[in-house]
């Protein structure tokens, strides 16, 4: 069997992550992680991980099937995906849910120049709540569906407190309100407020002599980030951050209730609940797992951008279609 | 617009709560129900609607769209199955898990000669438990995959029970033992028995002078149906089931429990769950969600039999491409 050759693109939390994805599945293997900084100065997680320049993908064509693009959305991946496009078949967890749009019709206009496949906006959310979403709304046109997220670890929220004068470091939790999530379940379609939804909890280190109440205020008046939520700020020491919020936990639920029967008598529930020791490599797992979509609608001459909800389930599977209608259905 | 024109073939609790789901759905209108009782026998439960005989379905070709199959997968549907398959695009419930490649198999050449697209074994399990254990195993290949039912009302054994000697009528519902779903989530990996997974609880009304001591000892002794399993019986009155147990309700969930880490350090839990009022309703709802797919692929050329999990996501919704993308990813 040939495996599916595959390059990382960029070597953060979500490039390692994705790097041990692929140790868990026979069928693929790493060519390589592709940086932006000085090859030499890398160390893989794993052993004998080649390591490239940027400039040396274009030259690798041949070598590569699929590339995963583990850039930030925030600047990275709008220049490095439609790059990329242009000469892989890609995979990417693209998540600014604004611009998706707008994303996906420079990378498809790319694709379908290069003949290649390129699988956008994958990973949990979006990725994976998203295809929730979807069925769970064509399923129960009747209904409401929600989104919580958390308890997790928000690096946006996490970076914003690291932002305020005399703090040293910060982790803050997103917690969604059970109340809430109650409400949905027994049916009451509630309209929920921000406040309603999630709270925030915040562990902060301040620097020496730092002033906490004005700590405190600073961040639960920080408008979009916290003023319009519950907030609770924990002031803890170094040792106690790195102890016991040293990792990036993760998770959240879709949840739709909708009804049915001649006067809508009946509900239902359909809930998708993520609980997640690491966010990074749940991510990462996810893109591995549409790298081999990816790569076999290639195979199939299909070319151009996807999103997760274009692509049918048992692209994602290394199990053939009879074993699966044998044994999985 | 023009309407996806849909026909019912079998008209029990099935076929019935698919003519209420087509009703919440405005790209689709209902043409008919083919019935094998006498047509003028019928009514329907909402007015005007048309019912034919089977016969008559083989001359409405030009008419309708899409035929959902609503029979029973014991002797109904490996007959009308592929009889309808070589006239119409198709959508059934057929849950025979293990003849699943057999009824694929005949369906297939079927729906490839007529250049039909006929989407099998749709609705919850299998349908929406078969595509969660597809993904989560996918996203998560180092885990174990658990699928539990219930609280629900079990028609298969109910019948059972009511075909004891005395019994006059009976209702079975199966539980899901929570010990087990929560040693799943905490990451133990339990390698669990019939008797672990899931409790019975009958629900049984004799007749007069019968021997309920007798009756107890061989409904909780039944080979197959209950001597694996904790089994609770309580006799109670006519009155009684009518009134607390005329309902279908049903549900139950798939749960993953992976791992994923330089040293598989990380624990990730995915679950699916779904919570019915009704599952005739419900599992109707799925069927006329794969409906609007089944319509789409034929328009497209495609042809031939298909599992829920060959079919991307985005075929059951009634939004376009660009609006998901838009609003939903």
């Amino acid at each position: 069997m040939n495996k599916i050759r595959i390059g990382i693109v960029g070597y953060g939390n979500l490039g390692q992550s994705v790097e041990l994805g692929i140790r868990q599945n026979e069928d693929m293997e790493l060519v390589g992680v592709f940086t932006r900084r000085d090859p030499s100065t890398i160390k893989t997680v794993t052993k004998g991980v080649n390591v490239f320049t940027m400039d040396e993908a274009k030259q690798m064509t041949d070598q590569i099937d699929v590339m995963v693009l583990c850039g930030g959305s925030m600047s990275d991946m709008p220049v490095q995906g439609p790059e990329f496009a242009g000469l892989f078949n890609t995979v990417d967890g693209y998540d600014t849910h604004a611009k998706i749009p707008e994303y996906f019709a420079v990378m498809n206009k790319n694709a379908l120049e290069a003949k290649k496949v390129c699988i956008i906006a994958s990973g949990w959310d979006p990725g994976m709540f998203s295809i929730n979403r979807l069925y769970a709304e064509a399923i129960l046109p009747e209904g409401n569906t929600y989104t919580f997220w958390g308890k997790g670890i928000s690096q946006g929220h996490s970076d914003a407190i690291r932002r305020v004068k005399g703090v040293k470091d910060a982790k803050q939790y997103t917690i969604p309100k059970e109340s809430a999530i109650e409400a949905v379940r027994r049916g009451e379609m509630p309209e929920l407020t921000t406040r309603e939804k999630h709270g925030r909890e915040c562990f902060v280190v301040v620097e020496e002599g730092a002033d906490k109440a004005q700590i405190e205020h600073e961040i639960k008046t920080m408008p979009n980030y916290f003023a319009d939520y519950d907030t609770e700020v924990h002031f803890i020491t170094e040792e106690e951050l790195e102890k016991n919020h040293h990792g990036l936990p993760h998770g959240g639920l879709v949840i739709r209730h909708g009804r049915t029967g001649l006067n809508e008598e009946h509900n239902h529930v359909i809930e998708y609940r993520l609980d997640l020791d690491s966010n990074p490599n749940f991510t990462a797992n996810v893109l591995v797992a549409f790298v081999r979509a990816a790569y076999r609608l290639n195979q199939e001459g299909v070319s151009g951008a996807k999103t997760v909800i274009d692509i049918a389930p048992a692209y994602l599977s290394s199990k053939s279609a009879e074993e699966l209608r044998k044994s999985l259905i």
